[in-house]
């Protein structure tokens, strides 16, 4: 990092910064402006004293020059992560599956039936909600276990790999028998514990990224799972939040390729969650491939109205077919496959 | 709710609609423009059903009329909350308490000095973290229960009560134990679990908003907790994220008068994460007590290069001093005390 | 719009805003709850008065139902508006052209070396800066006028449309000689003399997307270049302003989609400037195809180093090269043509 | 500025980074790490060649250390900035003048009513529009220079210095020639040819920030006026566009501590237009006083719901002036006077 002294900084304010640096086992490096005096403590894992110099009466400000992760960064490992699932589906490797399914787990028909859907038309792997994060705590917060069960029957049944969110740490064990993937929301993008309780167990691990998470903060929360052992790490961008009200989020696709850039870990992404409106989310759909999503996670219901939650966001089956088709050809085009 | 039709809807289409809302129980009010038709669908908890109704094809949008929380709004209770600490001590009331003390407890020498410095200044409750969330796994996490002993030790000793951040499920019991009042921070606003948890025990409750918390779900969450019958909750303002960065975030206190007219529950802020650069804390905090907070949370360390966490917005004893001192002659001429 | 009142609003309150309703010619609707009482006011321009019924007392809050702008919306006219543009150039149909040059126009030689390129490659119009809005005044300001005659001698000689940006009131006539679109930049998006001055000649306008405006303030912002008599607009999104620094901006493909939907007015993109980082622009771009876009801009400049703006984002002529014939590629698997 | 090469460059690279910074004048300072070498590029303007180095391949990224503004900052002129206006009042002293009118002009009676409220009650200014900024074009665009005749003949009349916004360059001799202060309006913080015609003109110049405007952007926009030779010049927060849709927009009182530290300029604000909520702008006035701002602005009309614009958050004369006595309590208590 390089630290920025208070103008016309004296000799002696110099030295307290140099010597502290000294003291930590870094070289400091000095330039010296007219006015401005500026000293680099460059070397791994400098930034995580940034807020000690910050913190010194002599430093104005700091600039973060290195990465604050390590084993998420391209520095670490070059080649691209691919993560493998059961029934030979992969993610982070040239065919892009398509993640679909409804937002919760209703009864086990109607899963069975979606699930049907989805998989006839090229879905390759399964999701829904057992454990739903709801904003109003009068709304369906989803069949818990039991959803579970129906997720593995059915994932089982189609064979497709199955994917559902896990909401707090006792919830990992759970998640990790029944489920092939456990998804960590956009809510509990900070939630440092469960980070940390997914890292533990050996499942692959779909992070969202928060609602106002910066770029930096989502690789450092994918640090926290890659920190604990377990490198089957994939991110899915899945909207922000901005100042426009016209979309449920903004999805931001300028993220995918600045962190396919960053980073060694798959990217996917969620324009059903982020636009949230029905009739644009096939549009969406193809922009997340035309920027190099390695995955498309998709929510597809057949009677949206009596959906327990997100029916406004979700595919009919027919706008689905036609979506899938599309994509397929589109992604022929750009070289891949779904 | 009101319920507006896509343009030039047919018969049949408001027909579905109407007979929907019958079948919930509720009175469908039609009002019909040249090209518009909207429906009223008023009355407690429409909101509740939104999305069922925005998932229908015949429907353009929803706006929403009632507010979907209950037990958080001065509808429901007209009269200011005011929740009762050990030692004598109120929030909620026309004393406006001030909450210091480290960003994380560091050692039990440590936080007495600290408590001391806070308590002679006229401080009355003393904060601090045993369990830190830290966006980087490689920087200090806190000192766990240990901590936490520290902390009721000192708090004990000086006659202070106590606040302390409760980062999961399993933290709950071990929080209320040792400490007065539980914080739940800003990266677990939308944590439900936690907040469901924090409900079914008895300690008081402090609801940080989230960096990018509507108003709305900010109090959606707080009824998470009310709605298990804990009606002990405050809710404090720390800043919000936005576009400009030369401010750790934009401290918000234009939620407070408005969060106030919308809720009984006693409304804080926190200054000092709030524009994280320690020369402009105190400016804040004045700004704070000017726009009616029913507490002020700041942070204090002797040394603050040394601080563990969070050192370059912390307060040094005799900064924190002058602004005990100012704040008090400011809280006479608003007609509050300190 | 919709009047929801003050809750237990009594009789003569629901009066007062039922007379002024009538007043101004409308018919009011009016459902009643248990405690809140809402009225309907729906018409051609009812949502002129919001104000004004906000500004009662009796009133809670306004919601709106129908759009504030008239002549750009698709209710006014249903299908694309296509642009005719010399050379038989046109933008709004099947065929997406790609707008490319320079951001500043810097010398005679450079245009036409620059002008070259995107010409051989596919591109079909010319840009380039002659006023350029810089946000230090110790910066390149552009050529003028000069600037403004190289880009009419480069696009005569390559048979090229030409598109600069117009800065202010008196630079209109001088644009509409020089050029064949005025464009409106991001920070004159509400320059409402400068929308109005653009409405009153007759070249084609492309009005760019405010960093923080709001789709609808967007639209209404083209509704004052239209009101003028020129209905020869397009928009271009450009990227809105958001937390996240890791990008220039947040280029907001979900406002194509969106926006296409509202307007019969072309939509086009603009990820260069979205953007902001060389590397990415050949994948944001395909982005911006994905979507919908109807035509795509994109800097381009040979030696970037050298370039006297915005050198960091504009494509090395072997990027652009590359990427358009990408570009084709994947215009024919979405149906249509670069 | 900092210049930091990609990882691994190599000696040849780094050459050609040295160079380009030895031939434009300065000394650079190069310090290696293990993987990664910076450039130090210190001294007067190196900022202005940020993006030319940005635009080099062997450029990862660059970090800004000195202020990109100069006649604005404090390190140019130490002592705050005090603007002289008629009648012996200041801006920028220890007293804090309240600025307040009717966002339009409506007619000469109602005009010298408000003033008269105003000046009663201790507000010092007189404010007014006769140009209006108004998103829709279909909605009161403000009387023009018949406005500004009602405004110079209320403003002599009662001894009051006045203000009124200038949209354009061709409104700038008409302004410059009825009212004592230019107000520049959020929507032009940007509109640089504005700026400059401001600071050619000799009478103070108020800049509003733009509602996304980093504070970096709002000072380079006030270092246009100030390079014209008009140093004249106010700041004036009025709110900052956030995800909250609660409040009108977010008023940034965070901006108003940070702003006086980097400028000597007078730094105002405006709480009308930031919250727009009549209710809580008495409330958000306070919070205005005691962050420090110099000179306060308010909204003020008799009959709000007859207001030609934005009525919902202008003060009731009751309001007003019981607001009036509270700040000269406040302000003694801030040591300050109104």
């Amino acid at each position: 990092m390089i630290i920025t002294l208070k103008r016309k900084s004296t000799k002696q304010e110099e030295m307290r910064v140099i010597e502290k640096i000294k003291k930590l086992g870094y070289v400091p490096h000095i330039s010296k402006g007219v006015d401005i005096t500026i000293i680099g403590m460059i070397g791994e894992f400098a930034e995580k004293y940034k807020e000690s110099f910050e913190s010194m009466e002599e430093v104005d400000h700091i600039s973060e020059i290195e990465k604050p992760y390590k084993l998420a960064s391209r520095e670490f490992k070059k080649e691209n992560t691919v993560i493998k699932l059961p029934y030979g589906i992969e993610i982070g490797g040239n065919r892009v599956p398509v993640i679909a399914g409804p937002c919760a787990i209703e009864s086990k028909a109607v899963l069975l039936e979606i699930g049907k859907i989805v998989k006839d038309a090229g879905g390759t792997i399964l999701r829904g909600g057992a454990f739903k994060p709801r904003s109003s705590p009068y709304t369906f917060q989803g069949l818990g276990e039991k959803g579970l069960k129906y997720m593995q029957y059915v994932g089982e049944k189609l064979e497709m790999p199955t994917i559902s969110e896990v909401m707090s740490v006792e919830q990992v064990p759970l998640l990790s028998q029944y489920c092939d993937i456990l998804q960590i929301g956009a809510r509990n993008v900070q939630n440092y514990d469960l980070l940390k309780a997914c890292g533990k167990q050996r499942k692959p691990v779909l992070l969202k990224r928060g609602m106002s998470s910066t770029i930096k903060e989502w690789l450092l929360s994918a640090e926290y799972i890659l920190s604990q052992g377990n490198y089957n790490v994939m991110l899915c961008e899945r909207g922000i939040r901005t100042f426009e009200t016209a979309t449920r989020f903004t999805l931001d696709l300028n993220a995918i390729p600045v962190v396919k850039k960053l980073t060694h870990l798959p990217v996917l992404s969620d324009p059903s969650h982020g636009i949230g409106i029905r009739e644009h989310v096939a549009t969406m759909a193809k922009g997340c491939l035309a920027v190099g999503s390695d995955a498309i996670a998709l929510e597809v219901h057949p009677r949206p109205e009596e959906a327990l939650s997100d029916g406004p966001q979700s595919l009919l089956p027919e706008q689905y077919k036609k979506l899938m088709s599309e994509l397929k050809v589109l992604a022929k085009a750009l070289g891949r496959e779904i």
